[in-house]
């Protein structure tokens, strides 16, 4: 099946299209409207049981952005320094909750927070990237010295975290997608 | 903190809130062309190391849908029912990777497909509501039956039903969402 050419030119595929993970970030600070703007996006989203399992914690305070950066990017998470650089980090959480996250996963085996925290997160990211503001998910830090640095209680699955800034280009390199015949059958399982 | 009057108003706040999950669809029929724009947000979405472990399972033929529906919502998953009208089911599933599935639990201790799965699956819920069409994320109904029925491989997890299809009118019950300051912490981690 060939299919490209029936996919229709949106305005939101054109924000899609766009959106690309940022990895670079100049220094331009971020305004706390516009970030409390993504964060309304994310607030709005559904989720299983509308159980609303998203947390999120800003760090925008330069000094301590850099002592959590020191801490969550050590080691063997070293790959992940380039997010230092960014102005503000945003740490994702999960409150675990009876219905989506046990009765979920013993019914249905499926962890339906971890759905709704790529739900919500989402959200904030397609926001900031009509506001012109780059974000990379990330999911490549210590999340135990996160934690401590934080104080952390258990009863917050720490998932991702999101670096967002402004940038001076976006990366030229276009990051390659499985065509749609790959991803997608009709009606029936195909071979893989 | 109060933040409400710091949120500007902005073309993708407005997708998100007028977006509504619809469990009441009309007749009307979906245009393959409409379903596979949709299907294209869902491909364009970023994932953990670009694994994209999306995969759709358009349901749009009314008889193999009647049949699916049939078992899919039995039993206990009854309340689900309302679902068969919708003229799309779309089964979401994830294929299980090595580095986001195995090494991400194991080290991270987090499914990083499953929060793939939710942003993937969320471009397309925007996408839908984009052009004016009514979705709803589903995750109460029979995994083993709708395996057995499409004869769906291990390899692939289920993890989510979308019923997609038009509507008559929006449910007028605004569903409650936490406050801003309920859900967000600036810096540090205060008292829940």
């Amino acid at each position: 099946m060939e299919f490209s050419n029936e996919i229709q030119q949106t305005p939101f595929l054109q924000l899609v299209s766009q959106r690309k993970s940022i990895r670079r970030f100049n220094e331009k600070k971020l305004k706390r409207e516009d970030i409390l703007t993504c964060l309304e996006a994310a607030r709005l989203a559904p989720s299983a049981e509308n159980a609303q399992p998203w947390r999120y914690l800003v760090i925008d305070d330069p000094d301590i952005k850099k002592r959590f950066a020191n801490e969550a990017f050590s080691g063997i998470y070293s790959v992940s320094k380039f997010a230092q650089k960014a102005p503000v980090l945003i740490l994702v959480m999960a409150r675990l909750n009876v219905i989506t996250h046990r009765v979920g996963k013993q019914i249905q085996n499926i962890q339906f927070h971890l759905i709704d925290i790529g739900i919500s997160g989402e959200h904030l990211v397609l926001q900031a990237e009509e506001l012109g503001i780059g974000t990379c998910w990330m999911g490549w830090f210590s999340t135990r010295k996160t934690r401590k640095f934080f104080s952390i209680p258990k009863k917050f699955k720490i998932a991702a975290l999101l670096a967002m800034g402004y940038y001076d280009k976006k990366p030229s390199r276009k990051r390659k997608r499985k065509q749609i015949k790959e991803i997608v059958w009709f009606n029936k399982m195909d071979s893989d």
